[in-house]
């Protein structure tokens, strides 16, 4: 079967949700100008270089709304936090997709815990075993979406998700991934393929 | 225990690599000005867009290496496509990451049999139960990465993998995520959360 967007009159949003699996889920926290701080979780997110050590996430507008308050702000003042999503925090993640207006904060209305960041304003989840503090190095229009590019200047790691020589265990991490609709998936069911020559 | 990337004198590839997970594979096949098809996979890829339609991948020179051959490709003639990788075609995905010669097709070397592509040129993977052909709308560098956003202009989908009304069903499709070093997860482990209003 085939889809060809120009006829299609619909939005391919569920096939593409549904077709790139798992997602890595980008929660963001960043503090809008009038100071409240803002935390919601974005699938469209992922690593884009090593080196300087950068990541993207990709809000979109929906329809005639807005753009999103994390890309305002990450817009406004150049800095956010990603704090990743391990199973004992997938709950909270989930309260923080809730739409609410710009003056209230997803940190109050969950009830996460806020932990001061270092080197950039908005606070990380006290609760995350792993956070990236962030400043934003690009916006590109892309579509519907604002791809924010952010360069990470500080990592902030839970012992307990490190190897004895201080890299991180993947093993030691359960993520939760993005699927489409209310699905998610667990990081647990994992196998190895060596990568050849 | 934090990782400033300043003084850390050493690459965070495995540190964001080990953090930013389940990532979903883009298995990009494109074409190249000699006529040889590539396909590689890359997991910093990711939907970005979902009108129109867009995905990026995000190709990084590795150490004094020149930039990979599918951004050379899509960079010259403007066309990918990607394919989803089930775990029928992860070990076929995984031997398509050997580093082979530009004059090389890894199709012919990993034996995957190739499809025709209707709105561009490279090939897509016969094999695969959905196919995303793409036309890249842009390429940025950032870092060390070349970010290549392509517009999907047709999807190609097997019936397996839709629901009855045509959707695609992320129930069906067993992905194959990837996670840091040679780990890789399935997306067989679900689990539902509703999202709040």
């Amino acid at each position: 079967m085939k889809i060809d967007p120009e006829t299609h009159h619909r939005s391919l949003y569920r096939t593409l949700t549904g077709a790139v699996i798992p997602r890595p889920i980008g929660w963001i926290s960043t503090t809008s100008e009038d100071g409240v701080d803002n935390l919601a979780p974005y699938s469209f997110f992922n690593v884009v270089s090593a080196l300087p050590p950068t990541v993207m996430f990709a809000p979109n507008k929906e329809g005639g709304e807005e753009i999103k308050d994390s890309a305002r702000n990450a817009e406004a003042n150049g800095e956010f936090v990603h704090n990743v999503v391990t199973a004992d925090l997938a709950e909270g993640m989930n309260q923080t997709a809730a739409t609410l207006p710009p003056a209230e904060s997803e940190f109050d209305h969950a009830d996460i815990e806020r932990a001061p960041s270092e080197k950039v304003s908005p606070p990380r989840v006290a609760g995350a075993k792993l956070s990236f503090e962030c400043e934003v190095q690009d916006i590109v229009d892309i579509g519907h979406a604002k791809v924010v590019f952010g360069e990470v200047v500080l990592v902030h790691a839970d012992e307990s998700v490190l190897t004895d020589d201080g890299k991180v265990d993947v093993e030691q991490i359960d993520a939760a991934g993005r699927l489409a609709g209310n699905w998610y998936a667990s990081t647990d069911d994992r196998f190895r393929m060596v990568r050849p020559d």
